[in-house]
């Protein structure tokens, strides 16, 4: 039970005040639901345990996890800072009037297209991947006959541990030059040296879900220890130090998410204690939660199918949705809650598993989960989908993608409208030549 | 090399006979490129090998793999049936035209909206998974005054050799009622029993990218032994039989696939065989290739940005796609192979890693591959993606999915126009009250 739920008298699930079984009758399933007042004090402890307590620091929110034009007005009005990594990202932010200069581009392959469009868009902060990138944003900045603040991705050489795919800051990576190699020192140079970009900082990020706090104490270590030796080779100091995200958030028992004030502690320690040490200026820090912002505020909505008992062997229980609504579990092997919205006081009853609709046998959502008796056209509520879900959504099967509905204070309001079956084909085009004579059908192509 | 795939007198590589390096040009990357050619010519060796040598016999193509209104068109006009697995899918054949008597309708979890509309649609075949969904079935066609003839999905018992994903047909599966259990039996009572269906036959499938025809012989024995028992036990007799499809495509050295014909004569000729032992009258069998129907027509375009060389570890070479546009390295380990299509008649001079653009590391397409000397600005031409690709594609980290481009015969056209930023937010609403006041940008809510 995460922010807002409750079990009402009729013994419903209530999010954000509103009953899901009554959501569903008016939105229909599956339905992504977002607790309003979760998502917002979320933002809020962090806001709190960095930059309120320590003026030098910021809070940027990593759009990636869950991103619309509500979300970005949202985290715009709760004082955080945006981490986009995308043309189509940065957009969405412009179009709900994010203010620019708190927004931070990143990325391991940004096009030209999109380094020229951040540069007319005024943001914040570019940080820069590689050598490559550099010379392509020099010159688009000598085009645009603009200055433009960046920071540069450096890779600690930390393995945190994660899952293998979203382990980012060991030194085989996609992202970043490492320290190790030399690599990051020879970009630091470039950078100093070009014209048209200023150098303000340093940013790395170690992989995600991850609940080691003695991983980000490392890794706050090692680059100030990498700040230490720009300082001593190079003689340039470094302003601020963006320490990334990852910071592990609870799906399943056993998660033991660290509370953000002692985040915000060990981090910020670190960092003053290693510049006292090394007698370097404190630099603001820089950190960029994502998932542990948007994840436990929400919650996907599904309606009970088929059930089948194989016996002595598992109970299937089919949603109406699956893999094109989540994919994490058939991505990662993740792991979710569940629970029976419409029954959320009875007991666990039954072994099940719950399956999607696609059509396909690693349309898993839970393996082995302990719920109340099930029937066709219950409800099912998967906690903790409110990051990677939405945003990593599919039209697999043709499935349109859910709506995604805000809830606060009793009300419910869409702010993203369900697709629906039109919405399927409106990019589709026929060439005349494949309608058939006659066809009365023209009017469909585009 | 595949379908029209030939290298030109420029070293480039053409498709169709339109050079790679100007389709870029013209449509941009990512873009996907579908052979029309090679296309029909395999839906014309399925025709011929089924179809047109065994009458009783029919080829239905799995939508699933790729679908659009002119991928629809093209289905049709090559006489084959059609696997629908979702309403969504059922739109899209519709609104093209698709003639609904070859239209199958599978899934194990069918919604009765779905049921109904497939009913109105007057398609061929519902292929009903389970006794909830027959129930669900028998009072729709009531309502609708309509019989509707089914095939009913049996688990045959068989664990094909393949990805544990795309495993269907063991006992321990979300589709269908097992044989082994006494389940399908019961259910083919049922379904007998039922006053608004018809029961015309079977479906089984028992997996995805296969290739050992053996497993597809010892299927057709299992079913026709499962007819036979259906006759002996109920004394109802069985007119079609589909075995479903999973037949394996070339995506990577070492895949063998087996040739059109020799599957058809292997399955036709086991269904024949046991027909005569078991003193049964042959049935109709169906097969449903999805995969190697239209895989190994598509490739994708890419364009080559950062390059990394990580000494003594790796070279990440990145281009402008990934993980959206193709999430199956990620979801199955699937392996691709490449070329570079402005230099494909190069010789192949380092060990790369091609990596996509998104912020994750599982964003990886190809581990360790030979490719000639790369450039950023080349173009990557990534083979074998025809299937689940554009089927499967996300708008992860806000890319705009790719356009699909048909090509025959020197001519491009666009079949599905690429997403725009816009179409990224068209869905999005901001309710008023998020909206600061003041703000000008309230036109921009929907």
């Amino acid at each position: 039970m995460h922010g807002t739920m409750q079990i009402s008298q009729k013994g419903h699930l209530t999010i954000g005040g509103c009953d899901t079984v009554e959501l569903v009758k008016e939105f229909g399933t599956p339905l992504y639901v977002m607790d309003e007042e979760h998502l917002r004090n979320v933002c809020r402890e962090y806001y709190q345990a960095f930059m309120a307590k320590y003026p030098q620091s910021e809070v940027i929110y990593a759009s990636k996890a869950f991103f619309n034009l509500a979300m970005a007005r949202i985290i715009a009005q709760e004082k955080l800072g945006l981490d986009v990594v995308s043309g189509g990202e940065l957009y969405t932010a412009m179009k709900a009037g994010f203010p620019a200069e708190r927004i931070y581009f990143h990325g391991n392959n940004k096009s030209q297209e999109e380094i020229e469009y951040a540069l007319k868009s005024n943001i914040g902060r570019i940080v820069v991947d590689n050598p490559h990138e550099l010379a392509i944003l020099e010159d688009a900045a000598e085009k645009c006959k603009k200055k433009i603040k960046i920071l540069l991705r450096i890779q600690p050489g930390i393995e945190a541990h994660t899952h293998e795919y979203i382990k980012t800051g060991q030194i085989d990576s996609k992202f970043g030059m490492a320290i190790a190699t030399g690599q990051a020192l020879d970009m630091v140079k470039m950078a100093y040296a070009a014209k048209n970009v200023d150098l303000e900082g340093l940013h790395c990020h170690i992989g995600s879900q991850i609940f080691e706090i003695e991983s980000f104490r490392h890794t706050a270590e090692v680059m100030m220890g990498f700040v230490k030796q720009i300082k001593d080779n190079l003689g340039i100091g470094i302003a601020e130090l963006n320490l990334g995200g990852g910071f592990g958030v609870y799906y399943k028992e056993g998660d033991q998410p660290v509370p953000i004030n002692e985040f915000a502690d060990v981090i910020l320690g670190t960092v003053a204690q290693q510049a006292e040490k090394m007698g370097l200026q404190i630099p603001k820090v820089i950190i960029e939660p994502g998932r542990s912002i948007s994840c436990t505020a929400g919650t996907t909505l599904y309606t009970v199918g088929s059930i089948k008992h194989i016996p002595g062997i598992r109970n299937y229980v089919a949603v109406d949705g699956g893999m094109g609504d989540n994919p994490r579990p058939a991505l990662y092997q993740a792991k979710y809650e569940a629970i029976v919205a419409n029954k959320a006081d009875a007991s666990p009853e039954e072994m099940v598993s719950i399956t999607g609709k696609c059509c396909e046998s690693g349309d898993m959502l839970i393996w082995d989960i302990n719920l109340p008796k099930m029937e066709s056209g219950d409800i099912l509520a998967v906690a903790s989908t409110g990051a990677y879900n939405y945003s990593m959504s599919s039209n697999y099967n043709r499935l349109p993608r859910p709506a995604v509905v805000l809830v606060d204070n009793g009300k419910a309001e869409i702010i993203v409208a369900g697709e629906t079956y039109e919405d399927l084909i409106r990019n589709d085009v026929v060439p005349e030549r494949l309608w058939d004579n006659g066809k009365q059908l023209r009017t469909v192509s585009r």
